[in-house]
């Protein structure tokens, strides 16, 4: 590196100077296709998945402001790099902190991945009824680092993105709604499910029900009672109302036609002496 | 590094020059070169393992798009590195924020080589019955990152990749239809399978029925019963309904031929004083 | 390198003195405006969200304190990189130990990134009632690497800010009051929902619900009893008292109109002889 | 690395071509005496462990691929590196991203890793009843990253290798068949013995049994019972249709000399007023 | 590197002095720096936090043996730099070693983070009752790198720092007494609750309690009984006698008032055939 | 690196030739000497250890041929370097490969260091009865990857080494034989504890015991019995004959001296209306 | 690196002459100043803490080696570098197999690591009673990597060292012999505590014990009985012993006063009709 001070700083000032004027215009190109490209991406996206107009602006704004900071992040880190100024070993001197730092923070880089697409494959939307983990409720808020559930009990659940693994949304469709009932070993289960039907008659006609419900027949043989399964589907959220009201009304209809819901039973043989 | 600086410019612009026209020439013959590959490896692929029409052509278009970003990618890459420019710091300087992202984006590339496996080996497709890990249902959709499955409750569950770790496949042949039963110790065994073995006689007429299903005999002692099973295979999807339908059938035969499915038993000591 | 040493001196005096200059001055410069920009950030965000004062002005010192060492860290870095005294190799002498450190010290980091967003996304307030984790109780201090919960058995419990990794907040909004009663199967459904209903509007009046409660309907059938459910929501923290109260008032009420909140029941079948 | 470019041209291109040419005679020399090496050390590998003859095919097919694969890309690699083309660079610059892949990628070596070694040490063979974590049935496929095996239920289970941290094979032996009867404590331990030997002995002359079936004896003190266990050893496979007809016959066998299976006993105390 | 050997030596020789010189007076000058800032620290936060005196000696001892070892590990690494014997590559050449120790040793500073903070924070101290993760007791020794709990049955836990996840501390500040007590369906609920808080006025005189206890209300509807509860605040460790002496005192209350812990109930219905 | 080739070549060969030669002859002297380190190490260990002589032969064998190849290995890379080939580019050209290989080939050679110590520390032998994680039974076969075990119903488990993080052996001195035997509170603890001490006696002259048995005492209160514990050390594998014939001969000193073994009681308290 | 090869000989043999002198003269002056300071280090601290002389000589020639070791091989990489000989390459060529060695030897150093923590801060000695995670016994050695633990069914525990995350050990001072025992709710518990107080006196003059017994009070309401604890603190494995006697004793007292231990209870409420 010896040589003339003057020569060096002449000779380098030019390719310095052209260097960074190339890499202001590439930064003041780059800016605005950049942004062209991200807003364009997501108008065709926004047509090909029907994306609500309200999510295609959130994440635009969202998409646009990162490509701004890290486009002038890396201008800055050039042309400290063409001036000659040492931010390498700056960065390096951070070295063992960076460690700490880059494994301490992955789990933010993790929340802002899995957020990002959860919102991109709508996984989650506000006012949906999802179980994440052990979290269940009414979704407040989807963030990028952060989702907000409401809990049945009124308690706010804050679960980091990263620990959302996977989601079973309960407000995409029909619901199921199943009814179990035992009837004693004694009944006939013929005529059984011949009233479990005459109910599930009934139920046909309402208009939360979209398919059945149907006796679907022997489930199973408990201990003290043969179990006979009754399945239908209903409008979203309508389910939990509808299963109460069969419930009753299969006890009433029961009731009416002397079939028993057993309790459980115990055969007791007796052993006198001692 | 010192000289002329025209020199230099001469001396690397002919070198450069002749690099760059390299790389362009050697890019646009790598490109049609790489997508005929990828297309007649899957054509042959598609002929030697069956693979649906349909599956080919998603596989083909994914594969070439992520091969043109790869290739693309390199090229810039290197034209940067051949001119000069100092791409290299720059990515150097997104060391620390590198390695969190890093990290943070490492389950991401393993949803994705995961999805691919999952599709390539045809473990998952749409329709089918499986279970992966806690999710249950009927797969909707297989995605690179995530998969959707719809659970029997309606629930869509979106499961990422990642946590596929093992894939059970309800729908790939014929299904178990198992019964187990029990008798009271007072009957005798010999005759209760006897009737078990009528019942099997009836079902293996029905046409749901590929194998069986047979008696195979005392299962074990139970606390208050002695359990026998029943075995049968049937087509893809029709196990519960058939075991439903045994189910009912063995109630009915046993109550003919005076078996009795037992209710849980205990011998009461009695002591009288205190 | 080789030369003469004086040569060496002056040039690279200069050079260095001149780079110290600027990167002093750089310091000098960048110090306040950071500091600014920090203090702006945060009003305006405070503004935005309703952030309580105190809040800020812990955020605000704490913010500026950081900013202040890691630019005094960076200058001193910097400083020693152009006199040439070998900070590197001394930093990389560290390399092993380091690596020990980076990892030992991630939690650390973990702690500090994770607690800075739970101050930030205000998930956590003083004197709230959270979970976190397997602790429970109420909030006595949330800081950057540990939050401090007074459970309610008096214990406190030192939280380190890494393993809080989803946050139940039960202190924003109303709460939910539940009571699950079961009736025997002798019973009327429909009556004993009707005694149900007159509790619930006499408790509708009370001014701690909110919403409620009403009767649901029937949750379930036990093996002995059949479950109804009343539901409400209440002002927060006062559902555990409404929920006690509603109790004592059903159980009344019951007694009154002589339904039976019904014991576990069995059917014994006897078998005499042995 | 400036002088006249002519010279530097044919002064590194005799090298360079000299290096190429060396590269590719030791590739091409490398090639074939690479494939050699394998298919001897796969054939000795055969007689001295062996291995059937389909397995070693399968095997070497396998190794030759990766062999040539791997000998044209380091020979792709270092052709391009003698050129001075900036190969490395650009590797280099997927440094971040390839930090991602390998990260995501290490399961995909895993899989085969672990593959590789269930195929060389024969720890599971196809159609062999195997136990691998949470899966249990008839192994359909052996495969470099995945595992087929067919549950008893019909399911095909898919089990990524790198999950397949013990293996339990059902098929390598003699299997244990074992029977613990509980008989009365109100019975003579000596009787019951002698009656349970008797059994064993019709059983010692059925030729499933490879040994015993024996009485050990007094194996435990259950609440309301004895408990005696008999154990032998039967012909892979035939354990669980042995233990069956075992079952069946120490019942047909303790009708007979009157000794009870008994069921749960419970000593009532009564106290009566209240 | 060539020239002549005595030219370098006597250029280098100044030079490496010089730069030998500068690092030994700066290490003469941080060495007492540093240790003052060390005790002026520790001093400025024993007066604002109000740590005891032992416990700041014992920091002070600690921090300024760690000081003194890393300063003087610097210097001999920076002078063997300066004279250019190759430490680095000696450090370099343990670098697979050094992976593994990296990876081994990280406990170890994960112990000493962990145990820093805990002292620092206060979280523990020695003679306090805590429970971290599955050990309780009374804590023997916070040690840097492992804590010493006393348990109640006599066993001396070491526990390290690092699987300190969580302290829960029950030595601070006051402490629940609760009482559950099940009172029969058959009884009078506002009786009850009158005679178990004549019992807790009792108790209000008694100084060992802060606030309360009162009685709550209906906890809950048990199987057999309806379960009331009694809840106040005492002194520290004083909880567990206190809830001795209210159990006893609401057992005799009850014996005089006639009012039943019940049972487990059930309800027989009869069934007689067989 | 300018220059005149011949120049060049002339004096690098002589100097890569006598690099070479020094390190062909270090190569033919380092192998006899490390190889007949490894014998006599294994042989004084031997002496030192008793090891059997068939372990050594199989130590030595393995750790000879590991050997042999990293000196191959390390002599092939040297000279290659020596030559000026670029193994190194070549090595690095497959970085992010190898981060991918580091990675999944990490559970490798942990299965190996871990085998090699159970192999060392002479943890696990053939023919030993071994629990290790969930799998129990004799050992089949100890491997450097992977440990053989024959489970008692037969099956072959084939266990990773990695995976065998604690080893319970079984096989290793005197086992314990205990009995717990329940008493009838209406017994007379004297009386009862008087007739085990009886049957021990009786069996303190089976060879097969090497300590006791005695009988300790009182171990419990059951819910409907008193539990008397039974204590001795047998010979090795001889626990589980001494146990059964000891449970035996108990019940039958019991049935002689009167004393029961006591069913579940209860307590029933008659409520009679309803 | 051109010039004449006999002037870089001459020139370089000097310097590298020099230096491995200078290397060799540091190596045999560290090695008996290290030594010497282990071996005074140890010396101070067996004095400061009363470590048993066997087990500083143990530490001794363990810490002695482990330098001796450390120190040889510093040597021998220093001088292959001052030689110039390509050492570090040839580490480098070790390169994706470093990886995989250091991440799977890191259970090693672990284990190394822990395992002199545990000597050092003697948690465990030979012939004390621990338990470490699942494994409880007396421990028969205590090593670098792995730790013997005697299970108390006569089964030999091997625990590598890194598996030891918390030791408890149960040879360190007074244990606590506590004795739960139910009475009736029919009884006095004035009078039941005034019999327990009787046995807790007569075994205060047993030498067993240090402290107490007492009479604590009313433990908990159980579902059939009022538990009373007794409490008391005696010599080391001297609790189990005294706590059967005392259990012995209770049962005695109590049958002499007639204070009943309760079996379960349950109230029936009979049901007629059906």
């Amino acid at each position: 590196m010896p040589g003339n001070i003057l020569d060096i700083d002449l000779e380098s000032f030019i390719k310095t100077g052209l260097e960074i004027i190339i890499f202001l215009v590439a930064y003041f190109i780059a800016s605005p296709i950049g942004k062209k490209i991200i807003t364009s991406t997501l108008a065709k996206a926004s047509n090909r998945e029907n994306v609500s107009a309200g999510r295609i602006k959130t994440l635009e704004k969202l998409l646009i402001n990162l490509y701004s900071y890290a486009l002038f992040f890396i201008l800055i880190v050039t042309i400290f790099g063409i001036i000659g100024l040492p931010l390498g070993p700056l960065l390096a001197g951070a070295g063992v902190l960076g460690l700490a730092i880059g494994f301490g923070a992955q789990g933010l880089v993790s929340d802002i991945v899995t957020g990002f697409f959860i919102l991109l494959e709508r996984q989650i939307e506000v006012d949906e009824f999802v179980t994440v983990g052990t979290y269940s409720g009414i979704v407040e808020e989807v963030g990028l680092r952060t989702t907000k559930i409401r809990g049945f009990d009124g308690t706010l659940h804050f679960v980091p993105n990263r620990d959302i693994s996977g989601v079973s949304n309960h407000s995409r469709g029909t619901m199921r709604a199943l009814v179990d009932i035992g009837i004693s070993y004694d009944n006939s289960v013929d005529e059984a499910m011949a009233v479990l039907q005459e109910v599930c008659d009934e139920f046909r006609k309402d208009e939360r029900f979209v398919e059945g419900p149907d006796v679907l027949g022997v489930q199973g043989f408990g201990a003290s009672d043969i179990v006979l399964r009754v399945l239908g589907r209903t409008e979203n959220m309508q389910q939990f109302a509808a299963e109460r009201e069969m419930r009753k009304r299969i006890k009433e209809k029961f009731d009416e036609a002397g079939i028993e819901i057993p309790y459980p039973h115990q055969v007791n043989v007796t052993k006198e002496t001692k």
